[in-house]
């Protein structure tokens, strides 16, 4: 996992190199099938991707989008009508078979299908028009870290590629992007995650919140907590976490609050004043200035809230990992999971 | 919150009866816009009854759905091109200004907006084009039981109603939906959960899971537990629970699965059998010889899977009420919450 976390600052140079011109060509592929309705098909760590580009093509393409669940597709056989829908589905692997029937029916039901993998050649890229290679190299463990963040990176390369029209994507645009790589170096040799997991130590749950872009990132972080330390990590979106889960809260539970510097950062305000009232053990993850007068903090880069969700996941897989270790399990098997989850 | 939850029969049978026209009248407006996509607002409880609306409109309607980010109009400002598109607001109170700014938005770019709440003239009636009053009557408890069934019956009848055109929906087409009134009179008499609920008596956390139509009632249990109980429930969806969180599952951890007599159901198996092999600690609620050879179990009504969770969530918001009280919580003062919830 250590080794795989590593690797992302190369892989997410490598896709603003050598992999974004591939996924030009895609972009514009479907920028010229001009589709009304966009829908993700995904599972796991690769949903949170795709609730990040759900995000993505709301507000930067205004159009709306769905969470497929692909149950209704293949469990209950609804063959729907999804002409001028986009339809993106988003695996490591490429090989879970209910998301491959997913692409497949859609593709008969009208719409236009792009398979975003880490393995070109899998039955999901073959049932799929279009594919994208978020090209992460060979994920070694069962926890995808940089398979994360290339996805992040391959969706965001693909839907401004579909916004600009031709694929070719101005990067003053969205401020941190260029820099990208290199803001990954930095935060992955920051050692503020390690030195805070030993807070957690005996926490056995956990809640992680943010707003708006920062959401996927909480879900994720959630899930990597979960997996690897196997505390009962609960994500909730700000505005959620007020609509019940904050009965939950007490000096007893630590809170992690994904705080970006743009509008849903801003918009995080009332829910950290609400868990302070609550006494919970706050921990805010964002660039300097933003999450109130917080005492535990992750600074990450001050970059466009769309491009944080690249490096904010960084210091939190490393919360993870480092958390695991110290509760002597081992990141790298957890318990009753497999690389290729096959749910049908 | 007793006296809420046992006010459901005469709500259900009262939408059946006296509020069917009505919706009817609405459903067949929608019918008459033939609406290509559909987009639900909703926050907390709501949004349960919307996640099982979306199931409805995705099976049985055969329409693309989404689950609106409300953050994207709101915080972020996104203009999207709305037309052909059926947007509908779901909330008790009708009163949430991130809801209330969503439709009205929503309309202004192009949507048919529909309100379905419990407050007829409420801030989001107001700014919908049509309106559904799911007429559960003044609910008294900050935790919503009443108004969750009311939601779920009424999105079915109007989402039935969109199906037939008319809006005159055809009962024989659903077992169970003409006799949900006295099934739920039935299952709220049958002691069963207050029976078990000493069994969670000292846990801190639990999993709900389920598939298609009984993932929303997953989600809704989860919330009733924490929000009266201050369990860390987490639910997932049964084909996500095994794309990580499993790993969480060992013989300390509840798992609560809500298994269907349908396809649903059927594509629990693999489900409970990765749960079992992790030694986890497994109640099963659904009908009579689902599930497999469960020790434990709360059997509900055999109807359609489409109309059980109207049922299914009963035993399942008798369990968290008493194990709230069984900790000397009380579970009509849950910490922390107001009863209408108002996020930008």
């Amino acid at each position: 996992m250590a080794r795989d976390m590593a690797d992302q600052p190369g892989v997410l140079r490598g896709l603003l190199t050598d992999g974004a011109g591939a996924i030009a060509e895609v972009a514009a592929e479907v920028a010229r099938s001009r589709p009304r309705f966009v829908l993700f098909a995904a599972r796991g760590t690769s949903d949170h991707a795709a609730l990040y580009a759900k995000y993505l093509a709301e507000i930067r393409l205004g159009l709306p989008v769905g969470l497929a669940s692909p149950s209704t597709l293949s469990v209950y056989g609804s063959r729907p009508d999804l002409s001028d829908v986009l339809v993106v589905g988003v695996s490591q692997s490429g090989g879970s078979p209910d998301l491959v029937n997913y692409l497949q029916v859609a593709g008969e039901c009208g719409a236009l299908t792009v398979a975003v993998t880490n393995t070109p050649g899998s039955p999901l890229n073959q049932v799929a028009a279009l594919e994208v290679d978020v090209a992460a190299g060979t994920e070694l463990a069962v926890a995808a870290t940089k398979t994360y963040t290339a996805e992040l990176l391959a969706l965001l390369l693909l839907f401004e590629g579909v916004r600009a029209g031709d694929g070719r994507i101005t990067f003053d645009d969205l401020p941190g992007l260029a820099a990208l790589p290199d803001l990954a170096e930095e935060l992955l040799a920051d050692h503020a995650a390690s030195a805070l997991s030993s807070r957690y130590r005996f926490a056995n749950r956990l809640v992680v919140t943010g707003r708006g872009y920062a959401y996927p990132t909480a879900r994720e972080a959630a899930l990597k907590l979960m997996e690897t330390s196997y505390v009962a990590a609960q994500a909730f979106s700000g505005a959620d976490l007020l609509h019940g889960p904050l009965a939950m809260a007490d000096p007893g539970l630590p809170v992690l609050a994904i705080v970006g510097n743009g509008p849903g950062g801003r918009a995080m305000a009332e829910v950290i004043d609400r868990v302070a009232e609550r006494g919970a053990d706050l921990l805010v993850v964002g660039p300097e200035g933003t999450g109130g007068g917080a005492v535990h903090r992750i600074v990450t880069p001050s970059v466009d809230e769309a491009v944080a969700p690249i490096l904010d996941i960084l210091p939190l897989q490393a919360l993870a990992r480092h958390l695991a270790v110290a509760r002597g399990d081992d990141p790298d098997a957890p318990r009753g999971l497999r690389k290729v989850t096959e749910t049908l």
